[in-house]
């Protein structure tokens, strides 16, 4: 199967089909259940069938995709983390001792390691694909952190990775990512894409006191003020890194096959922003999983019109929050495709007295 | 092995030792990862700790007690849905199609139905547990809803079921519920045991209107009235079900046998609530696992001062939202047992540099 080329991808994305929506919703609630008492599983598994139709929902398979890439704009201090802690994590992601290994295997969904662009060469591992567009992306301060070429080369990869794994048998798509000052990058496209103020953008990442923040902020602003992009592309050439573009690049692969695609937190909100302004019908097949603790989620997720289904504090990044509500979607298409119909139950009872 | 007596259950049960709490979150703060970044689910990992001390926490074998029981008070109309679908629902978790049954399966739990006092003879099943003490409590707007050694025996049996489960080498307890009228039940031994006005606990249900709920406020009124009762198991026998009560044993056995208990919603709690008020040692196992969409819930929550983990507008019960949050307690334990420290990755760079 050849890829799609860039353009041919965007173009295969279209919307579930809405007309659906009332008959779904009203099969929900014809369930062996008070009307609404599942809350917002309901809602979750009207979308799962929306995005399945005709077919009912499948989630045995799921998996995350963690791409891993190092930026430029590291060299300004946004980060109280060295740089070389990425490639630090992708090893121990590897040797299944990090954060998403554990959430992953508790949630059973398989994890992908993807070096998208880390500043280093990480030793061969027989788990890694080695996706690796530059030793990390440029200081988007002083210029373009990608080239557009850069942008549309990491999208297609990684959506051709998403849909070969599609093909393969794989029900639900994860996202997540690791690079250090990614927080950064994800703020000024929040900024720029959402729209939304920089300041409301910006937060302490992975741990910067006060003072950090309005220096990450005053960087950010540098950045900010060397483009007026607005374009999607552009802007994600502009300030995002390689592992962004990826995860942009998996979340439209993953609606080009009709899949459920679940977004992590901050940094691959970041990407799904992205991925929705290119092509809208993008959110359809969007979960969002969990509301992260890094302040500018909050705004991030009202540009999105979006509320996610978990609140439990997390800010790691990886796919963590992305893994830990794959068991929510299973529950839900489990509502939709095994459980009775209230009209059945009471039948039975007739027929039994 | 004896089964134990109510009074030796209520001895054996010992609070966890919180002087190993600091070294516990010393071990969490020290995985890699920024410190507190995997947010609630690192309380998590530290409860589970406390509880398994000085064992690493197993997560394997999870089972849900789905105990079922009717309620005199339904006489009352306090329910839009008649008794006899406590009934019809038991079927229906006993052929794998209610709620429950697919929630289980998406998080790797087991279902375990036990009649503890449905109001008709239920057809023989192989998996069906018949500790039926009684065709449905007395209505207890007349008299006491249970007998104190109903009481008693439903909670000693209810102990021994799950104890015996946990020797056979289940570890994490889930309970629920199913029962026509049972927030009735629920309401009063929140307003009684929390204690907490009546109105603050009074909610609609199933689906009550706002007629409906003043009936039912009215209708719980009349039984509150009916007695002073403040002592745990008074107010259990007084006004409680059978389901609650076996509930309330349920925690009781795992809290003897060190296990972590999920409490799904507001009836669960009620039984939690009885169960913290008999021995508050009990609180160190329950996990709060959602916050229902009931009225009466959050009064209780604070009652109880927990704060549960997941917020989906659940209102179903028979356990739901207790098998909804057992992946995260799969992946507390993840991160205290597998997870590397950020010590050891960072030794691991030094090391190949």
């Amino acid at each position: 199967m050849p890829s799609l080329s860039y353009d041919l991808l965007l173009q295969s994305i279209t919307p579930v089909d809405r007309s659906r929506e009332a008959a779904l919703r009203s099969r929900v609630d014809g369930k062996a259940k008070p009307v609404g008492s599942l809350g917002r599983l309901e809602d979750l598994a009207v979308q799962l069938g929306l995005i399945w139709q005709p077919a009912p929902p499948r989630t045995g398979r799921a998996a995350v995709f963690m791409f891993a890439g190092d930026h430029g704009i590291a060299a300004e201090n946004v980060s109280p983390f060295p740089a070389s802690v990425t490639a630090l994590m992708v090893a121990a992601c590897l040797n299944g001792t990090a954060g998403i290994n554990l959430l992953a295997q508790a949630a059973g969904a398989e994890v992908v390691v993807v070096d998208a662009g880390v500043n280093g060469d990480l030793p061969p591992h027989p788990e890694l694909i080695n996706c690796k567009i530059r030793h990390g992306s440029r200081n988007s301060v002083v210029e373009p952190a990608l080239t557009l070429a850069e942008a549309r080369q990491a999208i297609t990869v990684a959506a051709e990775m998403v849909r070969r794994a599609i093909d393969d048998g794989l029900d639900i798509v994860a996202i997540g990512e690791v690079g250090i000052s990614n927080t950064t990058a994800a703020a000024l496209l929040a900024h720029r894409l959402g729209p939304a103020p920089l300041a409301d953008c910006v937060g302490p990442g992975t741990g910067l006191d006060a003072a950090g923040v309005a220096h990450k902020l005053a960087v950010a602003g540098r950045a900010a003020a060397r483009s007026a992009a607005t374009a999607p592309l552009d802007v994600l050439a502009e300030f995002g890194g390689y592992e962004i573009a990826m995860m942009c690049g998996a979340i439209l692969g993953a609606a080009s096959k009709r899949r459920p695609v679940m977004i992590d937190g901050f940094i691959a909100g970041s990407a799904a922003l992205v991925a929705i302004r290119l092509v809208p019908a993008v959110r359809d097949y969007c979960v969002f999983s969990h509301r992260s603790a890094e302040r500018g989620h909050g705004q991030m997720l009202r540009s999105l019109d979006a509320e996610p289904y978990l609140d439990l504090g997390l800010r790691l990044g990886e796919g963590t929050g992305a893994v830990l509500a794959v068991p929510l979607v299973r529950a839900a298409a489990g509502i939709l495709n095994g459980m009775a119909d209230l009209a059945d139950v009471l039948t039975a009872s007739e027929a039994a007295s």
